[in-house]
């Protein structure tokens, strides 16, 4: 380290000088004339202190690895829509955006409430309200997995209650086993930090399950966190009893805890049963992630939650003094949202909920029969949250490449914007938002299916199988 | 790397075993009979896979290393008020705390109107809504340092945009130039990131004026930030032009830039000027942290920005770049909030600010008069912000050891609580809060003299001098 110093930054192009002493004697540095530069540089060395003499700031590393791969994917395509069709964009998981699934006048007058009772202007603890706190633990609590105020923390958002359980069970070097295809969130914040992330399989014709062997095969000495992500984002699967009581068996035998992302938990369709991991975990330790977003339809609102579920004391205190120091660096949620909590969770009517789970139980029906009978395209219906992924038979469509370029010319061709699936790790699929309004969903199908009949083609392995 | 596969982890304390195959021809390890496990150990080994056979979870390095100063000192402060006395808290930085200095009602209608709006529900971009940033950069842009929306991002709190601006600028190894006394939130975040923290002084007899040449001196290759709070918390002072023209030319001569911790701008009293940092810098490339919690009364409510000025292209694309990617982390503040920022900075009554700046220049003197007649005290008189920080002349107190001491028999004596300013690294001091009821204020100086003639000593090297 000592001998950096000896290390001489002098001419404007960033370039490093490391024998700038060299220079001294010639008429300059890379001709720029620098002489006297140089001059100052030697005595600045002498003083063993600051030899800045040009500006050269750079973003950080952390900066520079926090990636946003649905971003770099996005930004790099070519979506152009043909100007005689009025685009539809499938593409954005937020309900609010076409104004068909608003949220609860409750949840709105709570909120005026909390305004009008002027008790939530000033600071919260960093954890959030007690008040809060009881009324989300009394919220989610059962007798499998009871919860009281101080297993709870409100966090901006659930992604900053996803970055706090990360970066509490989690160093450099560790790694985390995240699904595939999966909410790139996980790898965002691990990659940031410095923390392996692992993909382990979903089965797409296992509705979704998890590949156990695989995922099991994954498990290191530094495998510090697994996350599950049920109901899933992007496969809209809901685990059954029995695949959620494999999981932990896993976990429990190898002794990882679970960061389970319940983010969509309760939005299930009829005649599927959602259960939480927490409700049937008889030792493994779990931060359940969750929040406002999804279930109420205000994913502006930043309100999300952190439960910890540690029935036999092995986060014991040093996590939950981790997450709480971790939480002091910003502070949580808004406390306006916060005050507005205890309604939200106990005013909100139930035929609210169950309105919400049939438009998208009926639009990813509507999806689902519509694309089954296109030649070429594979729809796994989903069974919960608010998506549906197709998988493209790349083979038949020989023009493109990838998933990218076959959801680029959708775009330019049909004006219809579906995520390709490779911003979720997996290639060859695309994931559908069923949120929008039904007769955007029914036209986007419609083109959808004009579109893959344009660019069908009969294999030509299939051809040669036939011909042999 | 590999050797440590090899460093089994086997006992239940803890501790791990670096020759575990050596305990396998034994009874055991430690005494504890584990044949069993150390066999299924090496079998373990053998497939070079996981080898968790109990749960061990620790929290993660950067948990253990976010330290918070202000909670280590206060936790460990034996706060028994005197039950003939209702405690007076002095201490705590939110002025919303006593209901005597409420936000202005056009500030809530504010947010009613954005509630009942419904536009404000769904995601913001991580940077917040366009609409909004432009809202801010007109209503902080300036001839000398012009904004435009793009270089505002709107965060979850002005901690979230000092986060943002340290995290961007600084990589670990680096060090950050932080005031002393300060705000602890700078130290908190830097060295849980492995940035290092210098202090530099500020000097009491020249109003809380940075010692430039202590800063300067500190200044080294690996320095990446200079951080300037002005008005500082927790002196309340408030440069002159030309303290911070120095400054910046510090900075500009060592090519450090610097984040402007300005969450107090504008809070001054009259007769002082508040000039933010940006407009006087010709080359040096600012980040302005500031937010709504202080001017407007609503630290709760947790929006924050950063400014973003950069003349001369210094800080470039990739600052800008980095910095959004670190606002995809967690996004940014609840949109409702931001829905309402354009009412709350445009249509806000001038004389709201009035009003609060007149209440805590008045608070400021009766606290400043009172304690200026107190044997063993120096305060100083503050400028702006919502503090006022007052020496303890240690020697005319020999019961108590330090500040801390100080404070806490002030509440057990008085039920009267300041924070030692030990909390912001500058001992033999505390800081008052000015923003309780004014009658409030007169009664905890009257307990504070009371206390302080109670305890008050002559010092002995004084009656020595005078011996001579």
């Amino acid at each position: 380290m000592e001998n950096q110093s000896y290390e001489v930054k002098m001419n404007g192009s960033g370039i490093h000088e490391k024998n700038a002493l060299i220079g001294v004697n010639g008429k300059g540095l890379n001709g720029n004339g620098n002489h006297h530069k140089a001059v100052k540089s030697i005595v600045c060395l002498a003083k063993q202190k600051s030899c800045r003499q040009r500006w050269n700031i750079r973003p950080s590393e952390m900066s520079i690895n926090t990636l946003n791969p649905i971003r770099a994917i996005v930004d790099g395509m070519k979506l152009t829509p043909n100007p005689e069709k009025p685009m539809i964009a499938l593409s954005i998981g937020d309900p609010t955006v076409f104004g068909n699934l608003p949220t609860d006048d409750k949840v709105l007058q709570a909120m005026k409430d909390a305004i009008d009772s002027h008790k939530y202007n000033g600071y919260a603890p960093s954890v959030g309200y007690q008040k809060s706190r009881e009324v989300v633990a009394n919220f989610y609590s059962c007798p499998e997995a009871p919860l009281e105020a101080e297993d709870v923390l409100l966090t901006s958002g659930c992604s900053q209650a996803i970055d706090l359980a990360i970066t509490v069970l989690c160093n450099p070097g560790d790694n985390i086993l995240v699904p595939c295809p999966g909410f790139s969130l996980y790898k965002t914040l691990a990659v940031s930090l410095g923390i392996q992330v692992k993909l382990y399989n979903l089965l797409p014709e296992k509705s979704w399950e998890i590949d156990l062997q695989h995922m099991e095969s994954l498990i290191d000495d530094r495998t510090t966190c697994l996350i599950v992500n049920n109901p899933s984002n992007p496969c809209g699967s809901v685990y059954s009893k029995e695949h959620l009581q494999n999981i932990l068996s896993v976990a429990s035998k190898h002794c990882v805890p679970i960061l389970a992302d319940e983010i969509y938990g309760d939005m299930v369709f009829p005649g599927c049963t959602y259960q939480s991991t927490a409700s049937l975990s008889s030792d493994v330790p779990i931060l359940a992630c969750g929040g406002l977003a999804k279930r109420w339809l205000v994913p502006g609102w930043r309100l999300g939650w952190i439960l910890i579920h540690d029935k036999n004391q092995i986060f014991g205190k040093e996590i939950r003094q981790g997450l709480v120091k971790l939480s002091q660096r910003i502070l949580g949620a808004c406390t306006i949202v916060q005050g507005a909590i205890e309604s939200i969770l106990n005013d909100t009517p139930q035929e609210f909920y169950h309105r919400t789970i049939r438009f998208l139980e009926s639009n990813s029906e509507i999806c689902f029969s519509e694309l089954s009978t296109v030649p070429g395209l594979t729809p796994v219906m989903p069974s919960g949250a608010m998506y549906l992924m197709v998988g493209i038979e790349m083979e038949h469509f020989p023009e493109f490449q990838n998933d990218v370029q076959f959801t680029e010319r959708l775009v330019t061709e049909q004006s219809v914007f579906c995520l390709p699936a490779t911003a979720f790790e997996y290639p060859n699929y695309f994931r559908i938002v069923v949120t929008v309004p039904e007769e955007m969903m029914v036209e986007a199908c419609t083109r959808i299916r004009e579109f893959c009949q344009c660019h069908y083609r009969t294999c030509s392995r299939d051809s040669n199988e036939l011909d042999q």
